[in-house]
């Protein structure tokens, strides 16, 4: 075994408040429209990512979550290649490692990546995923290119995650050029610029088989009478208004243009052929309860966005209302009996304090949410939420210590 | 008591297959787009009126299903006023009635009207109901105005009810008036002009209390971004689309063109605010398990479409496809083991010898759907439907003799 030389990074996933939905150009990742999304904190949803090279690899291999798996995809070689052409000359004097620019092309890498959340529970595993990838090869292979060429890059491993190549609030411009060399994300505003923000996701149990996002937008693309009128009249103001809402931090306009959007990106989904439901029951009930929460106070008190599958993107203003959402969401999606509590909210839990609940006896005497009509009449649906995540907006990706490393350098394969 | 002069009338209800959603005119109840639906056979689903006169009767009284209902509301007064003003002369010798067209604005009337299904249900009960009263209403007042007059005051009651005055295939043409008076309905063709269809109507269970029709499309006029597009540039086409299969008896075309609509009406409310749900998981599931079988042969099978409820309503093309329906129907949506067969699928239940199912002991043997590709991992859902109505398209409403009359001729008041 000669020597091997790691690079790790870790890089956020991100969710989107202005809807990604439609190629123009399937190859190249590029969108029919721009969007805007929030990353979220990597302590809680994040990919962590060791790329490792040595002369003694001979074929690019990748490992995730523990599993090999096969690196021929287009979306894997696009990244890959786009890297590697720009690669740098790298030296390591303590381990005598002296790589020429022009090597790279002959030189095989061993790439180990994990999520710190269940990829099944499709919470956008790809763009924290293929932002990581392209990240850590880019610090790896010393690529010069800023953040703006790499987002271009992490576009063309999966569109969304061009957006995770920043903290805060982002925007993916979708570009003119025909070649893609103009669309990628921005940073609009860092993660401290609008910092009371908190964020709480609930992972809605599905047997439902979901519509992979890649085939759903083609088929939404070549069938939706509704898809084009979106994306050229309907999003560029809408863009407008949300960089406007988040540059004056207001949450009513932030709100209600999140979730407008995403039920507009839902509803272009029912108007394909076949039709795509990637919002089932559950889901409709916590929009519901947001809506019913929202008429009784008069103003948006949290909003609400889904991306494809039913999970809930759930956003407050402040720890205070997202308290009382977390009262409300335990109080209408209690966990079964057998559920644990430190395994149904996950994540920043500090703000179960704050909602009154320490231990599971407290769930039976959370208050009645004040905009119940029916007090007799009160519909719970337990089991219906498979856990709660509760995080915040975060950083972009960084670069970790040798000690993160998910690759043994004696093997050069991932540690066990 | 004085005479009592009485006529009944019964009308059937209809369902669209290019849906009206939103109204350009709240008062006058004028839509923002053509639509076309099919009549349903009135044996199965329809409202039975009479409408009763006498010099004894001291103000407009209106029974429905049973129960003493006001008539004060504007719509049943737009439709007596609209009816009172067109009203001829009446003679009936052997009662000795004799009424000028001038005594009716003085005369007061008692109406009492019933549905062959339940109201609950969501299946347009509105429709058949307005429909029918401005039918045996103009009956009863010798009302010499042809149907189109009919249909466009019956329209004044319930927008869809203007559909019912005509068996078969109609088209409610929008208008341009201002005063709605080219707002109505015409026949497209008759009901025997494409006799092979099957209509297979699933009652959907659900506790949810659903968004009337009426709010829900002001909110969607009001509120969606997508609605007017919808309205001025793509119903307009599908509505020539639509005539043209309906003419050639397409069915391909006919089943593209319904369940596409279908879905983009529902795309609409979810594109409204708040968002409106009208479909729920096993509406989902059904119209998965149709874009399957679809999928499958290559070629429609059968149509769905979806109003302002759960309900599915199932056109299939000929008996054959819609005892292969029914079997799917009956295989994903069985009956609770305590639901009686009979009750589970009403109507022309003839259609179930054709399914292979005689008794519930059958549907353990319903043949598994050719399109199942995991034969050992089927879902199904028993309970998750109510039950199944069999019909087909019917007809226009018609004059019922007298012994249909549901007023007792002694008292003036519904018969007990």
């Amino acid at each position: 075994m000669e020597w091997v030389l790691t690079a790790t990074g870790r890089s956020p996933t991100n969710i989107a408040v202005i809807k990604y939905w439609g190629k123009r150009d399937e190859a190249l990742i590029l969108p029919v429209n721009d969007s805007i999304s929030v990353t979220l904190d990597p302590d809680h949803l994040s990919a962590t990512t060791t790329v490792a090279v040595s002369p003694s690899f001979d074929r690019d291999r990748m490992w995730l979550n523990g599993n090999e798996i096969s690196l021929s995809g287009g979306r894997f070689q696009s990244c890959l290649r786009e890297i590697r052409k720009r690669a740098g000359d790298v030296k390591d004097e303590k381990k005598g490692v002296h790589i020429g620019k022009e090597d790279w092309e002959k030189l095989h890498v061993h790439i180990v990546s994990y999520n710190n959340f269940p990829t099944a529970a499709g919470l956008a595993s790809s763009a924290a995923g293929f932002a990581c990838l392209v990240f850590t090869l880019a610090k790896l292979m010393n690529v010069s290119e800023n953040e703006a060429a790499l987002s271009s890059i992490a576009r063309q491993g999966s569109g969304s995650a061009c957006r995770s190549l920043y903290g805060g609030f982002v925007k993916w411009v979708k570009g003119e050029e025909a070649n893609g060399s103009d669309s990628g994300a921005v940073q609009l505003v860092d993660e401290s610029y609008w910092s009371d923000l908190v964020v709480i996701i609930a992972v809605v149990s599905s047997r439902q088989k979901e519509t992979s996002s890649t085939s759903g937008m083609r088929d939404s693309v070549l069938t939706s009478a509704l898809l084009q009128h979106r994306a050229e009249i309907i999003v560029p103001k809408r863009i407008r208004q949300m960089e406007e809402a988040i540059k004056n931090r207001d949450f009513g306009s932030f709100a209600s243009l999140a979730c407008a959007d995403s039920n507009q990106f839902h509803a272009i989904c029912l108007d394909t052929t076949p039709p795509i439901f990637y919002m089932n029951d559950t889901s409709h009930r916590i929009i519901n309860m947001v809506e019913r929460w929202r008429q009784f106070e008069g103003a948006p008190q949290v909003a609400y966005t889904f991306d494809a599958g039913p999970n809930a993107v759930l956003i407050a203003p402040n720890r205070k209302v997202a308290a009382s959402l977390l009262q409300r969401l335990l109080f209408f999606f209690p966990p079964t009996p057998e559920t644990k509590l430190e395994s149904y909210i996950v994540g920043e839990t500090s703000i179960l304090q704050e909602a009154g609940v320490q231990a599971a006896k407290d769930l039976d005497s959370l208050p009645l949410p004040s905009e119940v009509k029916d007090k007799n009449n009160v519909q719970k649906y337990p089991g219906s939420i498979s856990y709660f995540i509760c995080t915040s907006p975060g950083k972009g990706p960084i670069l970790l210590s040798e000690e993160h490393s998910l690759v043994n350098p004696a093997t050069g394969l991932p540690f066990k």
